[in-house]
């Protein structure tokens, strides 16, 4: 008997997934599964990274609208097999797990060792953002633009990824123009204070494990786990065939997720917020092809 | 010069451990180095559960002024040695890591199987919460109340634990009433949905990275993280003489430590949001004794 009710509670509290009793708002589970086909869209593979780590492979989706030359430099310094054995040199918990070359030296090919800083994107005219709702202490408005959770300024002039959990984003010194070579992804809550501080350009759309798992403990001084090797997905496809899908985020489908994910239908929630912060809003995302 | 620079990035960007500028406002670290013995209290071991797992072990601060009847009948579980043997059995990705009795067969000998729900604590007198910003969408209050980052309704005459990164928390099935043994650790991006929806009743003091590292691979259908047992760390005083101190939430240095948050004063950041959420505040914990 417990059993059962255990692995129910287990099933409701770990995925949500319960199925939708008779009520007004539909589930998260079962908007995403009512989407239509085309409300998807498979993500490019010229626009992955694979990032292969000691438990196995993370695939980014790099942000090229938002920081286009983060995202062309760290493809670059891929084909170039920069990354290679490389490895993942910090990681604090809770916070950041970073990697690159912590010794400085590696020689760069055709990349750049460092960039400009791209924070944010500025334009005049609007961007199609799927607005949620304003309440958010750290920026005046909050949403979702091709994919990835952003931000802008009350005048609409600048946009941003926001550092939600899993974001790839590029570490720098001081100089807001330093960063080029060593990534971090986030970990644990997401740090919106480093917003505007620092140019995220990019999630991860499978593989978080791999970094939540690495070792934190330094040998001599020095905590190493080896990158294989980075690759731009696109590059491999005669190795991994791997292939994404993520649900449209101007879709009908995605502003009724929003809205399910405000208000919980499943018989499971007693209280339900109204609400939803941009980074408690996953983006769905599923593997078409292994 | 790179490795240099690159970290003195890493610093900055994984730990904000720089040395304050000469400005206005102090840094998080400083503040933090400069709090008073009295600011900071040691840790009640009779309060502190110790749970074993594969990487090592966490150290949980349960809260038993929120939800006293959880946080006395997993001490009695423990006791009982209810949960040695048992597993981690569940892990979703950023969400949660539950713990406890997969099958549901396992006997209890002087605890229960199931509690009434310790969802908010309801008072009629206010309690002394060091409060924040009330720019939360989740609640239309929250701060922070010996330790833990709790919520409050508009009246204030019901305050709970709110879901943060690395909470412990009771899972239970429809019945609100139905925990008391199926423990989870949340993960990733506090998931404040949550919130008075399920008992809350402790955080991870040390030993995140233990959940974190858990196998997300089921064998056989099951997912087996061996818990070779969890203690209350005053019952094996003998053996484990850990002791944590927590820097009152109720003292100047943490509400300086609030400021120092919203607003960066360290060199390294250029925008800075004059905010912070309730989940983005860590609680400063330091291990006096190994």
């Amino acid at each position: 008997m417990l059993k059962k009710s255990c692995l129910a509670a287990v099933a409701l509290i770990l995925s949500q997934t319960s199925v939708a009793k008779t009520a007004a708002q539909p589930t998260a589970s079962s908007v995403i599964n009512s989407a239509s086909a085309q409300e998807w869209r498979i993500v490019d593979a010229d626009n992955i990274l694979k990032i292969t780590l000691p438990t196995g492979s993370a695939y980014i989706e790099l942000n090229p609208l938002l920081a286009p030359k983060h995202a062309e430099n760290i493809k670059q310094l891929a084909r170039d097999g920069f990354y290679k054995g490389l490895s993942v040199y910090r990681f604090v918990e809770g916070f950041v797990a970073q990697g690159g070359d912590a010794s400085g030296k590696k020689a760069i090919k055709n990349a750049s060792k460092s960039l400009p800083a791209e924070f944010y994107l500025t334009t005049a005219t609007a961007l199609n953002i799927t607005e949620l709702d304003i309440t958010d202490g750290y920026a005046p408005l909050t949403g979702f633009l091709k994919g990835f959770a952003v931000a802008q300024n009350e005048a609409q002039t600048q946009t941003w990824q926001v550092h939600c959990n899993g974001v790839f984003a590029m570490a720098r010194d001081n100089n807001i123009n330093s960063g080029g070579t060593e990534f971090y992804v986030t970990i644990g809550h997401g740090p919106r204070y480093l917003d505007r501080n620092i140019t995220v350009f990019g999630r991860v759309l499978e593989g978080m494990e791999h970094f939540n798992r690495l070792s934190r403990t330094p040998i001599e001084g020095e905590l190493f786990n080896p990158i294989a090797d980075i690759h731009v997905l696109a590059d491999i496809a005669k190795h991994d065939t791997s292939q994404f899908k993520v649900l449209k985020t101007d879709s009908n489908a995605f502003k009724s997720l929003i809205k399910a994910r405000q208000n919980r239908s499943e018989e499971w929630f007693v209280e339900t917020p109204d609400y939803v912060d941009v980074c408690g809003m996953p983006i769905p995302t599923k593997r078409l092809k292994s």
